[in-house]
């Protein structure tokens, strides 16, 4: 298996791409594709001592700004470390593909240059969270600002399909955003999201309100992107703001007390880091592409490498493929 | 000052209300007016040892149903401990109110009975929320699950008056909840509600991803009602979340850690209460009109009135009218 990889993407890059590059080669035993300016490469892994010759690189000269305007990725950064491997990949020179950069660029290049799943009417940026229970999908997290409700239907299934093949999660229990749990809650979308979902090939378990992601009784979460972005990075704010409070609470005077507990707090760390989740999956295009974290670090790239090639093993793309088939019939 | 409090409304009512309404009128000195059934009120307060002698009782025999469809609270509702405080406060027999009851009552029935300020399009719902720094309004957080861009507008005004009036926070800063800080984010209703704030009568400081809201640089967030639900459950459920974290770290072994470190804990504790910040306050409405947390103790019914207290010391409404007559000209 090939996984292809972004080397310019994120506020670390190249350095903790290549960091997490070398681990998933010798530890995941996947083969590694590398896209970006080949000489700054070579320099980075020579600086570090990061040993690449076993990885192929994809020149290419120039790097993705964050700021530019997402479509810009199709003409004027066509030559660019993103660009670059999103075509790789549709040409068949990888099987998936891990980017940390612009989230806009990679929605518009990989719709554009790799297509979507045929029938699949929108892509959907679906990032894992973690709960008190388990893994939780949320999508749309921010691919789409407005949604029809077909679409959300579209998310549940590709969700289902994910939290299925990939986290082995039988029947996932799939939940809608909303405002309230009685099924007369919420927006025109909601109402219309809600009737199609009951009716959908998937474990349709009501309306969620967002106080209850936490609680990790739900395996997936659907809603339009507006929603979903403000709920991901609500979700990722007041997980930073909780490690800062437990971090203040054993500063100081309070190392003793840590140190008693040591074991707990980084357990709880471990818990509530993205980082040990990979990255947001980039559901609905016809290869799967990963998402990054922009602050990834070499652990990051690792994780989010290792669950490109979870999804390319799990064949969630055929999987979902052959739902749609099926609900053409419905 | 005469403050009115529906003393069947919430999880803990009436027990909850009495306490509250006893320690109220002890240390801030106002008049308490209780709505409810008087026998059932007085039989509570005697097995409590609570004194109520020196609060005034409005009769009311019936509760309104959390279940109920709002809009009852008008007509089949209208015996109720919920409605017949509204009538009491439209008729001059307090200042303001406080009810735990069904939100969805309390904004229909404070819409119809009580009446918007003269110029304002709708009421909002608007809670205080914890943060790193400082108390931060959120508003709408439920009132309108649609909203048009000149709601938002003056959600902001009235947002920016009671930071300033209540809080005492000098020319608050008021941020618009959005997917990204470039003002060419969002949906339609952002980007034209970006464009009404510039030119709005308050501290308008762009747009505010929800990541950044526990950061504190924001006193003032404004939403359509859709979204602003969903943050405020987040924040939530998040806190709960986070709580429950902290708890399972100091359990069992890790007691004598929590020891060492007893007065933060309990200072963080404090500082994620939503008891200590009083309830959301129903805007946009002739009155004061306090929703208190279903789930409000004694403590929170206290803070609830406090908070009550502060808006008509504050003069909020008629420094909200003011600022409406200003705008006219603009």
């Amino acid at each position: 298996m090939r996984i292809i990889i972004d080397a310019f993407g994120g506020d670390n890059a190249p350095l903790a791409v290549l960091q997490g590059s070398r681990r998933a080669k010798d530890e995941l035993g996947v083969d590694i594709v590398l896209s970006g300016d080949e000489t700054r490469i070579r320099e980075a892994a020579q600086q570090a001592g990061i040993q690449i010759s076993d990885m192929e690189i994809l020149h290419a000269p120039e790097v993705f700004d964050i700021h530019a305007q997402p479509t810009t990725i199709l003409k004027e950064g066509k030559n660019t470390s993103m660009a670059v491997g999103l075509q790789a990949l549709r040409d068949g020179k990888g099987d998936a593909i891990v980017c940390a950069g612009s989230t806009g660029g990679l929605v518009a290049g990989a719709t554009f240059i790799n297509k979507r799943i045929k029938g699949i009417k929108r892509p959907a940026l679906a990032p894992i969270l973690p709960t008190k229970k388990g893994p939780l999908m949320l999508m749309d997290a921010g691919a789409n600002i407005d949604c029809r409700a077909d679409m959300i239907v579209q998310f549940a299934i590709m969700g289902s399909v994910y939290m299925e093949k990939v986290k082995g999660i039988k029947n996932p229990r799939v939940g809608l955003l909303n405002v309230g749990a009685e099924e007369t809650k919420g927006r025109e979308l909601e109402l219309q999201a809600y009737e199609l979902l009951q009716k959908a090939p998937i474990n349709f378990c009501g309306n969620i309100e967002a106080r209850e992601m936490p609680e990790g009784n739900f395996d997936v979460v659907v809603s339009d992107g507006f929603s979903g972005n403000i709920a991901l990075k609500l979700y990722e704010g007041m997980g930073a703001f909780m490690r800062d409070n437990i971090g203040d609470m054993f500063s100081g005077a309070g190392k003793i007390s840590a140190l008693l507990i040591y074991p707990r707090i980084k357990a709880l760390r471990k818990r509530m880091d993205y980082k040990e989740h990979g990255g947001a999956v980039l559901m609905g295009i016809s290869a799967p592409v990963i998402k990054a974290h922009g602050s990834s670090d070499g652990k990051a790239f690792f994780n989010a490498i290792r669950q490109a090639r979870d999804c390319v093993e799990g064949g969630i793309i055929s999987t979902i493929s052959a739902h749609l088939e099926t609900m053409k019939g419905v």
